[in-house]
């Protein structure tokens, strides 16, 4: 009998690591997923500017992640998840020697996965917001002030406003429900894009007397491999937000992520077909991406068909939401405010409307609620940064270097030699 | 002694429970690097056709992916595993709720995953056929008629002749072998190529009176992008098509496959070498997805010698075959019936050669059989298809479009602003 | 009691399997990981080059993965890691039949993986050394020569070096620590780059009597393309390097490796800002690069600060670095003696003094020793091989082939037709 009980013991403590290293696996694969999504954005970015852009557009981007992991180590991860270790700064501190307990295990409903995973889980996500403002605020902002912009809005912005959703905040005590990020993540880069893309103003030539002259994107393949990636991305995005590596959950999320992604593709292929006249790759583009933007919020409580609904509507916005900022003169060079803040938006409300879950969770006045409080407060926090820059270092490059390109002007440097 | 046995019982469902989670933890990544073939192709055809019809080729390879995941929930699942649910559409339904049962374990041999994992799974493999004739037909087929194409090849050939082996049906039961898809996924593609080759008749301009003028792909980096990442794919497809994470089966299948493709481009290499003179990056790009092919049928199921003799077989009928089809004046930009069709056909008959399988299993004579009932049923069927386009809306742009480039004439647009 | 004691055994052969399961699927996935690193040098390097050099380069890191491959199989392997199977040849040997035990367990700390699991996760490892001389001897080699040396280098350096650390050689046994390879994979490559540059010369026009004439690479996407999908990798390089899926080691391995990456850039910025007065796309990218070398001989034993400082150090070095070689007229068109050697040689001595290891493991002096032997070793034999090669059939390309650039020389093509 005490053989029988050791060696059960045994096995349940194997069986309990098993899971837990299964668990933990699944979350590190997903932030590698995550971390790819950073060249999705960049080569995406790259692809639909100008030439005489491009390097500088690929500055920010390696320049963001950087910043972002960093800054997210020594301030946003502690202000974010308050309960991670009671302080305000550095997880694993400040010392030479690795702590003890920072490795040891999170216990979340299944499996569980270490502290440090859930650091550089976290952490991954947390300089998309900024990348997101970046397409739009291309090929006019000059590159100091920039970065300056996205060290507060990720230090501050991008975890104050996670925590009052996925911090326990008071959001999330309300029954405001957001899966993976369509408000906290997308929206909150989308509100900050258009701050920028207001103060900052159209590019030269874009709006003339004579109407809207198109300033199309030099490289198509480079956005094409954008969009794939992010899409790749994406599996590590909203599986990883199960936070567990539950086969039934990830899998479904998988399904409703990419037939979402798929059906926003059809969606901006329709309405640039029938509307607009032509098959346009840069609308379809970004027809998959408001599609996974739109699913994001709901990927793991509605049904296939409601997925595609909801993508497929992501997918109708798209074209039309690109046309109506173009309307109102507000220029941004990868429809990243049409992406991010109009499909955040939607896929926020479909979580009122297709949603599978807790009677209080995801209704509709909660869900309207959340996207208010984070549009009002991130816009406002992000048109205030931007605006004491603008008045105090400047924003916005000269015209001179503007028609010459930020390349030559901020970097001396070429895409193309 | 009841506490020993609720332990063990704890034990034991925890125990499962890691194995079911590991499990489909490894067919999740699998499925992820699956899909990203689909970057992989389209860059690889992007890469391979002119600077003019660059826009065209992403495009289709988007709608593709999205067209097929679509199409497949909602009929080719389910017509391609009739065990699925007992339906013909939709394993997960219609409905706007979750189905519980959906989610739940397929007990497999080992561990076991999801529905959900299943069907993503088999759905990412499902567009790749279509992406295959893609690249075979680039540079003059029409739009609309080539999607529509795509929707009866995916929709309805894919399943069937799929169901004939993965679905049980009597290819499976007369013992015809095909691992993970030499047949059943690369030379259906190749027919459909070929087919669609065919009756489109060459690019104009590609043979003349004075010979054979070769038409170069507009961007190697990009080519060489898309097999690198092809090769990365093919890790889930032939790892994944083990249909568990068994460690020593699914690590086998990664060392069978990365050697083949070794030698797949060593083959092509020396036969580029010696008998055409010339260092030829296309050739050794084509070489290592030949190899590729070809190991696909039995990469289970051999050893690291023979893996190497089937890859480089396969890389030495490249550039023969890209020959032969010049010779007989079939136009195939990217080489695709010479990779996915020949070296499909011979991955499949090396089964029979190297293959260490049961009695009754994987013999010449049903693997010949398997090539022949597959390859004509799908060519017919492609031909058939085509053939009803051509005879109705017509398949082929004119000449001018040609000439001008698919970018301008279909999408009024440019790859490169 | 025998119930019970039958479940507790079936739970605990189980729970066993599911740590096994487990820990090969993060093994396997590392392995892909590692695998796409030589997109990231292909890519890296294509982009560093000249637009009349890019088939070259590619062609070259095509072959050299190969190469690697098979020659890791049929010598590498079983040279570096000498217990395997007690052979000098061929772990799997080199029969057509599937050996039995080649599959089986290798029993590590913790759950451990099959033995082609180790072999492919190695052999990705193995090529990767040659790929580093690749970008430093770019523009100017002749193809053939190049790839004999690789073969020389891969086929026997690599393990032969290689087996004193990992293989419980000498060094190992003295305390040298370097856990992933600052030294046993970068700096390797780094001597064999330097060994090369120094005996090819410098490029036409690149060290002129006005000075330095600055050769630019022909696509900065391309070559962030590259840095990233090098980072991406590197999850797999530093974290399948733990040898298991440990999950707080491992995921302490991510979050110092990306801190480190992400410093690595600040530094590489701060430098060429603050010195050369210049935003440099190039510099911040290797930067990247430093970092990471720079953090891979301890990433899995320093705090998350001292990742900081080390990856901060390396990217400092960086620009550095780049200038010191050029003013001694070592002309490296992509800087890779600066990030594999320069940062190699600094991580390994970083072991020393920030690593947190057992008691007589990484002092200051075996690491020193390490370095020197390793270096000493590996820039003789590569200094012999290319000087024999160059006396022979000689390395260079002649001064016409050179101007007009290798893709026509030596591939008669082109990469942007």
């Amino acid at each position: 009998m005490n053989d029988s009980i050791n060696i059960a013991q045994e096995a349940l403590a194997a069986a309990n690591n098993a899971n837990f290293v299964a668990n933990n696996v699944w979350m590190l694969v997903a932030t590698v997923l995550v971390f790819l999504m950073h060249l999705g954005f960049a080569t995406l970015e790259a692809g639909f500017v100008q030439k005489k852009n491009v390097v500088n557009i690929l500055f920010k981007n390696i320049m963001i992640v950087c910043i972002g992991l960093i800054s997210y180590y020594v301030i946003g991860f502690n202000l974010m998840y308050p309960g991670v270790d009671g302080g305000f700064f550095a997880f694993a501190g400040f010392g030479l020697s690795v702590p003890e307990g920072a490795a040891g295990l999170i216990d979340y409903a299944d499996g569980g996965y270490s502290y440090y995973t859930d650091f550089i889980f976290q952490g991954m996500f947390a300089a998309t917001c900024c990348t997101i403002v970046s397409g739009a605020v291309a090929e006019r902002i000059k590159l100091i002030p920039f970065l300056i912009f996205c060290l507060f809005f990720v230090t501050l912005l991008y975890p104050i406003t996670g925590y009052w959703k996925w911090g326990a905040g008071w959001l999330d005590a309300k029954g405001f429900y957001d899966f993976a990020g369509s408000t906290i993540v997308h929206s909150v880069g989308g509100w900050g894009a258009l701050a920028g893309a207001i103060l900052l103003g159209p590019r030269l030539g874009k709006y003339t007397k004579k109407g809207l002259k198109p300033i199309p994107g030099h490289s198509m393949p480079l956005a094409t491999v954008g969009v794939f990636l992010l899409w790749f991305g994406w599996f590590g995005f909203n599986g990883g937000s199960v936070l567990s590596a539950d086969p039934g959950l990830v899998s479904l999320v998988f399904v409703t992520t990419s037939l979402a992604a798929a059906a926003g593709c059809i969606g901006a292929f329709l309405v640039s077909r029938f509307i607009y006249k032509s098959y346009d790759l840069s609308m379809a583009l970004n027809g998959i991406l408001g599609g996974l933007v739109g699913i994001t919020a709901s990927a793991d409580g509605v049904s296939v068909v409601s997925a595609l609904i909801i993508g497929f509507v992501a997918g109708v916005l798209i074209p039309l939401s690109v046309n109506f900022f173009d309307k109102i003169k507000i220029d941004d060079p990868v429809g990243a405010t049409s992406v991010h803040l109009v499909c955040g938006i939607w896929g926020t409300i479909a979580v009122a409307l297709f949603g599978n879950y807790d009677e209080g969770v995801g209704g509709l006045t909660i869900q309207l609620l959340g996207i208010v409080a984070v549009g009002v407060f991130t816009f406002l926090f992000a048109f205030i940064v931007f605006y004491v820059l603008k008045i105090t270092i400047g924003i916005r490059v000269d015209a001179e270097e503007e028609t010459k390109g930020l390349d030559i002007g901020e970097h001396q440097a070429v895409a193309y030699a």
